[in-house]
């Protein structure tokens, strides 16, 4: 079961307020959904997940299949009775990691040949392969086989590449035919905005539950992904979801859905969390600094969560100075909190109709 | 505030039941005791190690001494307030991590010049300054200051050490005249009976709240620390709680309570934990082995931990083999709440009057 219901329409902006529903429950949208790369959102528990309202989680299919592998996850249960998480759960198709590895990889017209990071050991992934791999996860939204190009790259390379991708989807949806997980297809198009048109117009012909938009967010200065977003978002069906792939910061969150995204996914609050870093209302602070080594105020004074409203900057600077693993969890929490209650946030000032004044207030306090 | 009420005397052996009342609540004894070395039980939160009947845990002057500094956590409102943590603390004196230095200190009769183990500068700790830390600290439980002799140790070596204890002791005492804090006296003298016998005596004229059992589980067999014991606790005050310093194993714990032991306190289960180690009711086990990847039942199938009620072996395993935080809480979390489940059955054995039974029926399923 998929469905995706447009509640509400910004006047001022692409802004949008949603629901979608899926076999797990449902997930409000804008919404921005942590990363469990290795079914596990670093240093969270289930439970934590929830308490900080958190509606879906995304796990990566490459990393899963390397270790401990699908065939395993699928004797398991699936994904969600293995990592003991009974709310949506999206994967990716594992395609950016597989393109990451630039001098590992071989693409062919039948999909892409590769060795794995760990330990060399050689794999081929295919469209349908992927599909298989995501069918043992069980996800919920499951992705396109799809190539990202990098940033930057020419126009000739990232036209061929969308064409190819385009023959992948169609070979994705293919294979997802009896599936009852929603698969999404993936618009590509580098910074081209007549690629991204094609991309779009093809991937609606195939037809699809919901869309993604990759390539963005790889290196290409913020303006232009903004420039792309603002081209692209209006091309789309407006009765589908659309995820912008591995974006971003809270900025990107206030920007993305004023050009009309519903969907976000980042490891960054998980990852600054690691090195001593936590957003506040007023932007990000370095917390393991040593002039928080006797400031003994929450990390934002102007927030809710149990971190703040438990442990002080001092000690939690004290924790991560140490290495010690609750430094981290503070830090993690925290962080992953702040996002999504701001898009908790931002759904309430859609809902209100003054999503502009809250991204204009927004912007006064918080030093980007 | 601090009183020590003996509820009860094992009729077929010298385990007791009884009840410590602090300023931060009260703690049943027997009891075990979470080490939070740099003012954290590594890996746990606060609310954590509540759910799982935490009474009192233990933190160590020495290195809070170092870092963050004892003057930094007193600003902060004291140990309690610094760490989130509104339930007893009982601090050791420092005297075992300095006198573990060997080639770093100088022992005086005023005191231990050392160098730090991690910057080389110099420090100073007498039994005064050993009390003004622990003061500056707040815990609700202080050690006195001991000299920890090694295992072996020439009796001449242990009975001049004994003796530079004991006027320690009677320093630290003067020290804490005029405290809330609860000071209590070391029970030293190696596997010497004799200076056991000695240490006690001096110890009882100088007359504190409780007695702790130090110089044991240094390197001795099994066998010599449970003679210890059997020599030493009939000796000590019945109206007073015995606590038995960096102890120990769960098999320790039943032995030591066997012996008339009130409180425990020890860093292996959650350093096994770190190492994928864990305690089942039959045993311990190392999930991170191989043949633990597709076992998708709970660390402990008798165990009512949120860990077992929610995960897997396999999982675990999984996590564990990724260096992945997660894992190091759930095997911790596990470990912890084994070790203070079994010092409540043990209990609750002891109120039912069948300890002995209860001690028997653990070996027949635990494989040590």
């Amino acid at each position: 079961m998929f469905d995706f219901e447009l509640l509400k329409e910004d006047k001022k902006s692409e802004a949008r307020l949603g629901i979608i529903k899926t076999n797990h429950g449902s997930i409000d949208t804008p919404i921005f959904m942590p990363v469990g790369t290795q079914a596990t959102v670093k240093a969270m528990t289930s439970r934590e997940l929830k308490e900080i309202n958190s509606q879906i989680i995304l796990a990566n299919t490459y990393h899963l299949y390397l270790r401990p592998g699908d065939e395993l996850i699928k004797d398991a249960g699936g994904l969600h009775k293995f990592m003991n998480w009974d709310k949506p759960i999206l994967t990716d198709s594992g395609g950016f990691q597989v393109f990451s590895l630039s001098d590992l990889r071989e693409i062919k017209e039948e999909g892409v040949y590769f060795s794995s990071h760990l330990d060399g050991s050689k794999h081929f992934i295919s469209p349908e392969k992927s599909m298989q791999i995501q069918k043992n996860l069980g996800s919920d939204i499951v992705m396109a086989f799809d190539e990202c190009p990098p940033y930057p790259a020419e126009r000739e390379y990232v036209e061929n590449s969308l064409e190819r991708t385009i023959r992948w989807a169609e070979r994705c949806k293919k294979e997802m035919e009896k599936s009852n997980q929603a698969l999404f297809g993936i618009i590509q198009g580098g910074v081209y905005p007549e690629l991204r048109k094609r991309s779009v117009e093809e991937m609606k012909k195939i037809d699809f539950p919901g869309y993604s938009i990759g390539g963005l967010s790889v290196g290409e200065p913020k303006e232009e992904m903004y420039k792309m977003l603002k081209h692209t978002t209006p091309l789309l069906p407006t009765n589908k979801p659309r995820y912008l792939m591995g974006v971003g910061t809270p900025e990107d969150l206030i920007e993305g859905i004023y050009h009309g995204i519903d969907m976000f996914d980042c490891v960054m609050p998980t990852r600054i969390a690691r090195h001593g870093q936590v957003f506040t209302s007023k932007g990000r602070i370095t917390v393991r600094n040593a002039k928080y080594k006797d400031d003994f105020t929450p990390l934002d004074k102007n927030c809710d969560c149990h971190v703040c409203q438990n442990y002080s900057r001092g000690y939690i600077r004290h924790l991560i100075k140490r290495n010690e693993i609750l430094g981290v969890r503070l830090t993690t929490y925290h962080n992953l909190y702040f996002m999504l209650n701001l898009a908790e946030e931002i759904r309430s000032s859609i809902r209100d109709d003054h999503f502009i004044n809250f991204r204009y207030k927004f912007y006064q306090k918080y030093e980007i």
